[in-house]
């Protein structure tokens, strides 16, 4: 290979820290079989030669090994982080050192960082982008339209992107293809469900040590990542008590057996509070000043935003580390709210975000995507796409074999019955 | 009202158990607070003023409701069993004695009887058709195609019967509206999982009385019903095994903590065998011959044939009753079988069905797509017709205040962020 | 043998429902393979040769073979009810008609013919009594002192009844052996916390058909019985409230993910009372003032009076029947009580009791205790005797096996290890 | 005080940690009210003033709450290392710097270094020995016969050492004292289920981030620990499987829905392995032999001898650091074992021990122990105490009360009605 990495520019931490990022990636790489299976045909196969693909992900294990696998392909891509807190600076460390990737991403970088390098990843030319929240194509829209010839499309793959998308749809300023992958299956199922349930409490679990049995928790929006969340605290051992703005959703809740009330009264009663609605200041100053002395707060919804810590801090009259990712505000009251993570991913500022295993059919997904995106360059009009239903069964497929899991097939007489209108009672 | 209810033709078992009828179908009505509102604004407006209905369910406590309801708005309503086994006769009996409307439903009924009640509902001429399973439907196709022109639309609410309908249509003999009342979500959530899950476990309690706790219970399907099948039968202490076909369900099971393998496999391992597929002999030979000795087999799906009994029974020595709704089927190598319902739907023969709390959305809904139906009389394509989703979030929105739960509404500023793909990180 | 059936006196329903009370029973004797093996070997050993047996049980398909294994084994036993409402009538008719068995219970018996019932037990002379709750022995120690000489000693297997043999202990008034059945490891772990489980919320499905998912259970005593019944709610998708005395079990539910608080403050929130503390008046006028209209409450504690119910019907305007076992309390205020089995064990009332599979080890210590107490006549000082630990580990063993299940034994090396203090890190 | 902090010898890892260690500590404090309230009474009346105590314990947050807690009693303590992996190097600083309490222990520091330890706390002369795993006791019989008469007696938390004390009173060479910490409800209960539980789970996935819904995970052992250990496997989505030698609990484990069966069975399905039996060699070259590739052992018993490490080293081609605390044995047969913290408490090892909200009322019991011995010093004959049931009781209203649960107390009826046996049916 010609490419040299120690050339590669690149925004990082300390490339020093790349044999840990080495090791500590290699370990991901066990749990993401279907991954590797596609990174070996893209290396065959080369579909994305000649390809520009920025791609705007939490820089994690996982995500070094969607990098490898489109760099594999053929890709010329690079990686910027999709949230200040995120990224794992040895991996992104070992990402410029050993695959010669340029990222642009270092744990805890400032807002004004954090843009630039959104920036950098548009310098970039991308045909294609790879999107964590529409940061990156939001900013493409408002402020480089020149650009947008240059690309083929977009995949995005969080709730909270597909929901600006949409806005952006409507708004008719989405003039190129985007493909969903939050909505496939082997997405949205596992990692939204499975991944974030399990991180998140890892997250709480790692920043403050407390026991979760016998704590009351409650989970702001049951989605998806809310409903994985709620599972996984009772799973501990807490009472959980969910809160909602669907109706649908709040009758799931309350038949899976947690408590459903408003915020606002459910403020009074929580030890700990998961936001994970994809909305805005769900926990606000009128929540603070009914809550507990000593209440948790964290967030593992996608932006920042869902915790009005503006409003907290501005009353606070001290906030102080007292762990970890762990801060205290003590407010005037004389009673103390505990904030996690600042507010941001908890599963991803204080543990190490999704495990492998989810990740693994996540990033197939986004893999897929970008190959599928290639593949029809010019014949998809404007709009939004949703993996289609082959694929989304193909990665489950290997998932399962790689699980050693076996499964029934249909016999002729069930194909046949299944397809007939005919046979009755 | 003209209409004496004596005069009322009726084919049911026994008229005098009317009064234990009516005590039960009011204590039902207890947990039916949506329906019953739905029932006072019918009785007001009259929306079925001159339109004959026939419908055919399973004729239990909550069906009644939706019949009185239908009754109280102004149709002109003949109810029909959609299964043999499931009518509780003194519910027939309060229907025909206390509300004038005709019932043709015997409980344990031959399969002639049960024809004979189809070809009864069809008599009526029915401008709609309520249906379970869509027998009704088929035999207005296959048999009745002059009767077409008098009906204005279909409403139908199994699995099983929209998988038959997305054939006639796939056939092009579907050439009338109908609505899918199964894919509401205040139906399949709630009925299909909760309902079905409690009530599966309930009619095997019954049946047999065994201690779940510490049994292999394998349940055949991940869907709606499978999902609230196992998830029950782990609450209730047993060690779960899922079989199915579809690789994306078969994941989710086992990242629910259940183990999946073959129903070839399972078979050899499971104390309890419970089939929800929709599919046709999903346990057979095969299977029989490597259960446990004793090994007890039910159906919780919508037709008797997902346990080949034929076969099952062509080689036993002896088919034995050896509790109510429970046989011993003996077989040639001295081990035995035990069929819990005749293979058929188990919460409807050995139990009370569906809890009233969910049938009240199922029934809701079937109630509103017939109203639908009515208002868009002429409008609709022939086709498949989804719930509309407002009719849904209504519904939820009304049970959730029954059950005394409030939840949350957007602010302001949320109704805003949602709407808005211009507000980042 | 001599003794002819039909000369047995007795005092029950209906001796026709002998052949429907044979088959049940043999149905049970499949769940109960450890009784059958001792009931094979009491066959041989004729241990009870020559001693008279008075057993106070409920009169169920497990107690009939319990029954049968004492007769086997040489016995002359009667059996009673242990409670007017738990007696099935066609094991009753059956243990008459083919075992020749003296039995005195009928379904539904009042007060009087309850009493009269453990008059005629006590009137058998009893060498042996086996109890539960410890009303016969209470008896006999305050109206037949002496035929205290008749009497080996007694066995008891509830925890009411070993609380008040411990009274009687203390009051220096029980002046024999006692055993006490209820704290075997293989009685109370399995039939208080899996049996009382299952059977509780059997029971109060069958008398309403009510979904237990959504629903707020309180469940008043978190001791074995109290476990089972609060991890089945939860099991079937209820949120669960808990109320204790004890400071121990109260933290243990909190941490077990209940809510824990007072029943006066729980009386507010439930929708279904469940009570299991074996004490008296735990839900009493000044909860049921505060309970939501239509509340629902029962017992599953051993005796009646757990809930208050003379003070609710001297306030309620009426009583009325809503369903078999179902009864609604109007009162004054508009608002109603639901009261099922008319406070009685519900799961003996509405259901059928303890399934098998946990009574067989029940009575396997019952059985095995009456052949202690023989064994051991006139050795034993007055006092409350534990049933020896090797008869526990010997039950589990055949119960183990029974259901299939192989486990570790100790290794040459480990059994060193674990009876050695010199190993260390 | 007189006290000068910096004179104080000690061994330990780095003093400059001494800030961070007094954040966590501090930290900690919060969720340990009852050992507070405690520690202020001893500020109070100084019941150990002119006592030496040796505390062997897990050198965590928690533990320097104890040792602060018994110098404001008046003690002169010494703390050493119970687990060569367990240190937590900060909090040694810490309690160093900012207590005066000689401490030493440092992470990771080797066997002799261990036992050097051991020699200066009994170099203290103590007259309480707080021990946990008794090995400072047993060096003390071994070694030290001439000090015994310096001690009052000893302390004992842990399952594994009161089985040591057990074995050393059946060799009679137990010669004073021993107070059975771990028997204690408000210990046992907590500590070993919800503790060890939480914190296991919590070492497993900090060691590997793997994503526990899925997995097979093999629990060795069903005490309370390994209650816990299953019920939150479980509760993070494992599809968990139990083994045991001892019948009873065997059942217990099939009762509550989990897979019973011997390890050589086990062996072949884990994915993980997780021993908490007290037992040694439990995992051991036959089990290895049969595991799938890659799977993985850790430990959480006290002793590191759960799982034979020997035997599979001398088989390994290599050994490998992959994570943190994560080891891979390559076999010859070209499958890895991947061992967890070298098979010693996993949840010390790679996480951070007990939450301190239990570890609160484990340390509330020892320091009401020490209490205990002083005041009966001399009334007490050689042997193994229970902790008095009324501390028991206090410590759990305690709890109860700063956990903001309130409970029912008996009313004047009840009270009565529990203590009387002639109130019957």
């Amino acid at each position: 290979m010609v490419a040299t990495p120690i050339k590669a520019k690149y925004d990082i931490k300390d490339i020093s820290l790349a044999p840990k990022g080495k090791q500590r990636i290699d370990w991901a790489g066990r749990e993401m079989p279907v991954l590797r299976q596609i990174q070996e045909r893209f290396a065959k196969e080369q579909p994305f030669a000649g390809i520009r693909i920025a791609a705007c992900c939490h820089v994690t294990t996982e995500t070094a090994h969607l990098a490898i696998a489109l760099k594999a392909g053929g890709a010329d891509a690079v990686l910027i982080a999709s949230n200040p807190l995120s990224t794992q600076d040895d991996v992104a460390a070992c990402l410029v050192a050993d695959y010669g990737i340029p990222v642009y991403a270092i744990k805890g970088e400032d807002n004004a960082t954090y843009n630039r390098h959104v920036q950098t990843a548009l310098d970039h030319k991308p045909n294609i982008i790879i999107d964590d929240g529409s940061d990156v194509v939001a900013t493409l829209i408002k402020e480089r339209q020149h650009q947008i010839g240059d690309l083929i499309g977009t995949t995005e793959e969080t709730t909270t992107g597909i929901v600006r998308l949409l806005a952006m749809l409507k708004d008719k300023v989405l003039t190129f293809p985007a493909v969903n992958v939050n909505d496939a299956d082997t997405k949205h199922f596992f990692d939204n469900r499975y991944g974030t349930g399990q991180s998140t409490l890892d997250g709480i679990i790692r920043a403050t040590n407390v026991l979760l049995a016998g704590k009351s928790v409650v989970v702001a929006g049951y989605g998806w990542c809310g409903k994985g969340v709620a599972m996984r605290a009772r799973g501990l051992g807490s009472s959980v008590i969910v809160t909602e703005i669907d109706p649908v959703r709040a009758i799931e809740a309350a038949m899976d057996g947690f408590r459903v009330m408003p915020m606002a009264q459910a403020a009074a009663e929580g030890d700990i509070f998961i936001t994970v609605t994809g909305n805005k200041h769900v926990i606000r100053p009128e929540h603070f000043e009914v809550m507990k002395d000593g209440a948790m707060v964290c967030n593992s919804g996608h932006f920042d935003i869902e915790i009005d810590l503006k409003s907290l801090g501005a009353k606070a009259t001290e906030v102080k580390e007292v762990r970890n990712f762990t801060q205290k505000y003590s407010l005037p009251s004389g009673k103390s709210i505990v904030v996690l993570g600042e507010g941001r991913l908890i599963n991803l500022a204080a543990a190490e975000g999704h495990p492998s295993a989810v990740m693994d059919m996540s990033f197939a997904n986004q893999a897929l995507a970008c190959e599928y995106l290639v593949k029809n360059k010019g014949k998809l009009a404007p709009g939004i796409y949703n993996i289609p239903k082959e694929l989304d069964q193909e990665i489950a497929s290997l998932k399962l074999k790689a699980m050693g899991i076996s499964i029934d097939t249909l016999t002729a007489e069930q194909e046949e019955y299944i397809n007939s209108w005919t046979m009755g009672t």
